[in-house]
């Protein structure tokens, strides 16, 4: 219990995370493999450009999107999980599969 | 990926309702088994009496916990979880981890 009274700050902040509007999908999008940002606004088309910049600027704050510069012409950026990300990404099924099954529209 | 959108909504609720103050701990303390009152609050001593009788009564109202009144002298309330609530319970423990992992003080 001592130990679970500690962790349960570091669980709220998961939460307060990975529960924000369109986080979730984002990593979702991500787990195949790493997109570029036009890739990324294809794949979720009803979330703005500006709305999807800040989404992956905080999960790039937060170690779990790395974003890569390729020096090629022209130049790409690429968004890739962290592996705190693909490990977070993991845990989104079940909390997926949970939600369909108990959560009313 | 149409699917996914469509769940969107869904997991963000979920999130929405374990990410509150407290409720993790409350739900991962009615997993040992049905409790009455005073031991949830023995159990969570940081959490005052007139919050947990907040955070019970929403997840009754959300069908995680069950209030039953057992008509004994004196007369009993017991909270137990429901199968939506045990459900929920095993999915806190991947997500704990996840944060004891990742998630800095």
């Amino acid at each position: 219990m001592e130990e679970q009274k500690e962790l349960q700050p570091k669980v709220e902040k998961s939460f307060e995370l990975i529960g924000k509007k369109w986080t979730g999908l984002i990593i979702y999008v991500l787990m195949s493999g790493p997109k570029r940002f036009s890739e990324l606004n294809e794949a979720i088309p009803a979330l703005s450009r500006r709305l999807l910049t800040e989404r992956v600027k905080e999960l790039e704050e937060h170690g779990i999107v790395l974003r890569t510069v390729i020096p090629e012409r022209p130049i790409r950026t690429e968004y890739t999980l962290t592996q705190k990300g693909k490990e977070l990404g993991q845990i989104l099924g079940p909390i997926t599969q949970w939600a369909e099954s108990w959560i009313k529209d």
